[in-house]
């Protein structure tokens, strides 16, 4: 292996003894990201501390010709940060300066290994938060949002993190530095590399400073828990709600299963009765005082004239917590009932939300599989998850259910991935929704910034050697007509 | 130029008669969009009527190397629609029919040659809408909005089109159609093209169908008319506004030019004497009643702590409906006050409003000539009006003034353009604003997807051919890196 012999020996020279580690127990801490399905070795970790630290060594991997993945703290779910073997992880765990609060903007400036949560802390003694909030936002890093363009259950009424990044400095996979966006709130100047940066999952370079959009804190918030006889009803429930003109802050739905689970790890209170609740909606409204009880109050009946069996009002902060620590904890959770779960990510038109939930269910029976439902209703992003047992052989078949229901998604007019992105996970499915045009010049494009195929190999895209025969017709074309052979 | 010729030959065979112009009288109309200080005749204009036409259009150009330039309804003010010597335009305007409402999804379907506002009518009996409103909202078409990314009076709360647009048919540089984007409202599935697209200015293809996310109308609207003394005490006004917390639908400024000229065009009731109103703000603020009059009486407190001289609350839409269009009029009517003006369209930073009208009015002053300033000052996007004399020979000096001002908002930390685009206007100025590394990566994505430079050349980026000296260290490094030469 001479040329990661040579990066390492560049890398002991540019970073601090204590930003590189090679030691096979520890390397192992990286083999996977959230989808721990998937796992190898990187070859070697960098730790880079500072912008410098990163172009040294994206320009040694790039000058060796040594493929080399990004990662942020581990948490993505469809293995954007998996690593590749014989590469090396840039892992941006010590950037976690907040290098500014601007409150005549209202931006918050800070570096790729900053958690989410920790800009809404910065920002909070100005009444300011960063409204993207996924549910592991308490370790989650914003470089790592930025990448996967991540969502969260307020993102039906805020938008995803493209929508709240103003700029971002990136180091290109040749290792030179660029300025993508920028301070200005309306721009019109030139493409759009930065919205093409975000979600490009690690692909297109490392963003060393992002700049992000605040909010005001909204001055006042009200948060129900309504439970439902069946899952039809909660799916009215929510039709009602967006047909009644209502933007909630969050529509959320947990089938009785996901209840089960997170009442089992967190006590936040759900009905484990499944006759009196096979569905529930946690439902929040924020805003001005005036607006929020009207809209409030419109929300709580069109629950009751949807036969919701109980509507429980979170009547003070704490109780609002907790129900939103028992939904956020619902993935984690799926441990206290199943040895092994797989967490699934499809979106479908919001008109077809009760026509896919029991096309799961059919697809579940059938494959002999239990599987819960956790999901942002108001944008009709699922969550299904897949439970079972890797000890009595059902990886496979738990895979294969999962994959499924991914596709289901895409026949209905959805999309592959709401919010965890296609990673190492969906790269082979991509086919199934897009034409060859359309994976082309995906191709093209991230060809023409990442020219040498070493920035996140493998991932997003498929190819003959990552897919094998099932990418199909996919093969003989795109990768031919891109000129890319076994690039990435 | 037999090229020409052959395309010519082409699309007689693939086109109606009516479809095709090429006397000389006749395409002299498409000889400039809105930027009329750029004319050049196309060598043919073709109009097709159906997806299919447009995939024979271009294929016809890319088989025979002639470059084409796709065209809405010309309003377009950075010349991004100025067509290419010995090349074809290919005009959208036959392709207007509204292919769906789907209320379910809220979403609308259209072909690219709908107008705006006819989006918004035909929604309107669902009561929806659809939110970007440019000034010329009455005429410009949707694909128009799309190529540009246009804006409008109320994106300062509802965001700009790459907001509101869900998906597109394109016909790709190379005549292939591509799918961008879908109906799913959540979407995490490999890079954004759709986002690459939508502002792009015509060079990366032409949308052939379009779906837009529509808007619930909103129950309640107020707005107001409210004069200063001065524009800085406007400006104060804007920031007590935005440290309120409060999120107005519209905040646009017009200072005493802007407001005389207007006047004389629409009668919209604005103060014409510049001691009692120096600048005027229109406030407008949406949502539910209860809302809107919380948040309309705080907006009012804010107007008369700042010393505004008068605030003239609309009384019913009629009084609304005369306000916007006395603001909407305000280019156009400086034809009352000047026989030429160029419209600047820069952005700087909220908090260097103050700062930057001061020095706009020192630029000018210099230059010996008038500068109005109408703009959207929530967002900070200004459109500084410079009003000049061509018959006095004051082209020049004018066009340079309306430069400076743009590089003037660059220096500020803003950006060269916030919502006209660059076109062939601002190509120039682009190295102002962008390393040469950013440069090279927006020609690099360009050209993997336009590979053969015929796909609206001459736009957004500078080339040496295009800048001459002016592009200075960028013609070295740039053109040459990205291997593009004379490309575009």
């Amino acid at each position: 292996m001479p040329a990661l012999e040579e990066v390492r020996r560049e890398l002991a020279a540019a970073l601090p003894a204590a930003a590189l580690i090679d030691d096979h127990a520890r390397l192992r801490t990286y083999e996977c990201d959230g989808l721990t399905g998937y796992r190898v070795v990187p070859g070697l970790v960098a730790l880079p501390g500072t912008h410098d630290e990163v172009v040294a060594a994206v320009r040694s991997c790039h000058r060796n010709g040594v493929p080399y993945v990004a990662r942020g703290a581990g948490t993505g779910l469809s293995g954007g940060a998996l690593p590749v073997a014989n590469g090396i992880v840039i892992g941006l765990s010590r950037m976690r300066k907040i290098l500014e609060v601007d409150t005549v903007n209202e931006t918050a400036t800070v570096e790729p290994g900053v958690t989410n949560l920790a800009i809404s802390q910065a920002a909070a003694a100005h009444g300011l938060y960063y409204a993207p909030d996924p549910s592991s936002q308490q370790v989650c890093t914003i470089g790592g949002n930025v990448a996967e363009n991540s969502g969260g259950a307020h993102c039906l009424k805020y938008g995803f993190t493209t929508h709240h990044v103003l700029a971002a400095d990136v180091v290109l996979p040749d290792g030179t530095a660029a300025r993508l966006g920028g301070d200005a709130r309306a721009r019109d100047d030139g493409p759009d590399l930065l919205g093409l940066f975000i979600g490009s999952e690690g692909t297109l370079g490392i963003a060393t400073r992002i700049t992000v959009r605040l909010l005001r804190r909204p001055a006042a918030v009200r948060t129900l828990l309504a439970d439902f006889g069946s899952v039809e009803e909660a799916g009215r429930a929510v039709s009602g709600i967006v047909a009644a003109g209502i933007v909630p802050a969050a529509v959320e739905m947990m089938d009785a299963l996901a209840m089960r689970a997170a009442e089992a790890a967190t006590g936040a209170g759900f009905t484990l009765d499944p006759a009196r609740a096979a569905a529930a909606l946690v439902v929040e409204v924020d805003g001005p005082p005036a607006e929020v009880e009207e809209c409030f109050r419109r929300i709580v009946a069109v629950c009751e004239t949807n036969a919701a069996t109980r509507v429980r009002v979170a009547a003070d902060p704490e109780e609002r917590a907790r129900i939103w620590r028992g939904r956020k904890a619902a993935f984690a959770a799926m441990g206290r009932i199943s040895p092994d779960y797989f967490v699934q990510d499809g979106v479908v038109p919001r008109a077809r939300l009760a026509e896919v939930l029991a096309r799961i269910a059919e697809l579940g029976e059938a494959a002999g599989l239990r599987v819960a439902n956790v999901f942002h209703a108001g944008d009709g992003n699922l969550h299904p998850l897949v439970l079972y047992d890797a000890s009595a052989g059902q990886s496979e078949a738990g895979e294969e259910l999962s994959r499924r229901i991914a596709e289901l998604c895409v026949e209905l007019g959805g999309s592959l991935s709401g919010e965890h992105g296609i990673g190492a996970d969906k790269a082979c499915s991509m086919p199934r929704m897009f034409s060859e045009t359309d994976l082309a010049v995906m191709a093209r494009v991230r060809d023409a910034v990442d020219r040498d195929g070493l920035c996140n190999p493998g991932k997003v895209l498929p190819t003959p050697r990552l897919c094998g025969e099932r990418i199909g017709p996919y093969r003989a074309h795109v990768v031919e007509e891109a000129g890319l052979g076994e690039r990435w």
